[in-house]
């Protein structure tokens, strides 16, 4: 029996997915050179159709590199020369703060509780940091750091560039991007792809930075520079051979979203993600780790479970459901919930009836 | 009608790639969590077949990263504070030199026109190198460094750190890892698969190294340092969310090649390869571009053509046959053809009879 897989990423494919592959296979996809035309035909499709899909300003770079972690690395070698401020409240706002320590930058820290959002008005922004980190989506705890907050900070620091992690809220929340200058999610999230696979979204600013530290004498990496992917992407090409494969699943998805209509997908979403917050806000065997509703992630909802979260997620399994368990030292406390554009209303309603089976 | 792609690399796919694939579906490859017990198991196994296949030393660690580009970024950060020295004859082994380069190494060269191969003999090893880096199969020019040569560079240097760049050579010819520090090479060549997965062999003085770096306060990279790819495969992950579906299909292609004997799979290489290089050496409108016996690749067969590449590569395209142009100078002039397990003696007869065919 085919399973539905409700984690947080790696998650369920998108249902065309076996289509799509059987595709690849004929079209000899894994076989193409990325120097041919048949690679640069489907490069500059998925660009156009990814900022299509996006709203991605035309000025606006969108570049592929291996992962969203790597796109961190890439950010912090290309877009900081000395000093970084990060928002942390998981382990993945963490992970972009050690990226930036891990290269010796001088990486500050602003730090909420696991669950908590952030009160951006009462927050001091050092004036020596080059670079605000921002987590929109936090994987591990559910947390959403609301954009007009982010927005409002760029727009009392026009001099700062902003870094903000999308992966697992893209594409089913809008974002304006002209108050960004290096957007990324991976694919294997709200995009139902397997896993191999990063998408950059850089601002002329944050090209231009990325030269001035070159131009300053500073390594800004080898071929996933900035720089080399530009160079690169000017030909439709990448600077390495990618995943094409996946470069290619992706151009479907993509296609298909934009069939669908991206607001009719970011309206789903919301209407998901309120019946599945409903349910758990009603209950009593367990309860939403959120609680502040400003804060509440659309896609990625955890909740608490009274007693703990391990015989649920057993009881589940045998339901043909993979649920994702709590992030570290929340694990045994913890579900997180995908809301993903490959999870109907009808696989959240069989979710929720089988908790409710469960709760009895 | 499907093509048969003599390109090398990407290039043709296992014959058998369809069925791994809709393995893949039915087991939800896609969807299952890099930190699962699923995943590890494949990790394990693939680590295990691999070592097999390619006799890898116990005591040496095999890491995944997404590329061999990336293969070459990760050896420059993590094994070498000051100074490499790379042996160059084409556009590959240029590129590892770039990427030291790019790191701000003291890079030196040691560099024959394309086509030659080098008279070890005579080339002074500068004592300030801490790495020698070789490219074993040029896949740009069809030049083979013959590993002799390599073993016995390290005999009378070892202390110096040997890299050693296996792209499209790996698993065609036999590789002793005592004498070697850092291998790598990527899947969509002779492993048949499509691209986004790099594999790195390190050797023990190889990651000791990386950490002697760290512990002097060089930079190392962040997640895909050696220190972090090797914490995280002692608990059979990868630091990042990988390209898991690209490592299932090469756990299912390594245990392929283990079923048929890597000594059968050796021993065809090199039969196929003697077809080739005995066809295009009795032509007179053609002729082989690496001149020396000792010199000439088994895998990527480089041909000049007399008055031009192209009319040949378009009448082999109305047969069905996909061939690899020359690479970048060379691309008007010459042919490159891999000579990879996915292409049988079949295909092989097949390109020779069409292009008998062409020449009248």
């Amino acid at each position: 029996m085919q399973k539905t897989y409700f984690t947080p990423g790696p998650s369920q494919l998108h249902p065309k997915l076996p289509v799509f592959l059987k595709d690849a296979l004929e079209l000899q996809i894994g076989s193409i050179s990325h120097r041919s035309t048949a690679f640069h035909d489907l490069f500059e499709q998925t660009v156009c159709s990814l900022r299509l899909l996006l709203s991605i300003p035309d000025e606006y770079q969108i570049f592929f590199v291996s992962s969203a972690t790597e796109a961190m690395e890439r950010i912090i070698q290309n877009g900081v020369e000395q000093s970084t401020l990060h928002f942390v409240n998981g382990a993945f706002s963490k992970l972009f703060y050690q990226t930036a320590i891990d290269y010796q930058k001088k990486a500050q820290i602003r730090e909420v509780t696991p669950g908590q959002g952030f009160d951006c008005a009462s927050i001091s922004i050092p004036p020596e940091a080059e670079l605000l980190a921002f987590t929109h989506n936090e994987t591990s705890t559910g947390v959403l750091f609301p954009l007009e907050d982010i927005y409002a900070i760029k727009q009392s620091h026009p001099e700062k560039l902003i870094a903000l992690d999308l992966v697992s809220s893209s594409p089913c929340v809008p974002v304006d991007f002209q108050h960004i200058d290096y957007a990324f999610f991976s694919v294997q999230k709200a995009f139902g792809l397997p896993a191999g696979l990063g998408v950059m979204i850089v601002s002329p600013r944050g090209v231009e930075k990325a030269q001035a530290l070159q131009n300053r004498g500073s390594v800004i990496g080898s071929y996933h520079s900035l720089i080399k992917l530009q160079q690169a992407a000017q030909k439709n090409e990448t600077p390495e051979t990618p995943n094409v494969l996946s470069l290619f699943l992706l151009n479907r998805v993509v296609k298909d979203f934009l069939e669908e209509g991206i607001d009719a997908i970011q309206r789903k979403t919301i209407h998901k993600a309120q019946v599945l917050y409903d349910y758990f806000d009603a209950g009593t065997i367990h309860s939403c780790f959120v609680k502040t509703a400003r804060f509440r992630s659309p896609t990625v909802v955890v909740v608490e479970v009274n007693g703990g979260s391990k015989p649920l997620i057993d009881f589940l399994k045998t339901k043909g459901i993979v649920m994702g368990s709590g992030y570290k030292e929340f694990k045994e406390y913890h579900i997180r919930i995908a809301n993903f554009p490959a999870l109907s209303e009808k696989d959240i309603q069989h979710l929720l009836d089988s908790i409710s089976e469960y709760n009895g």
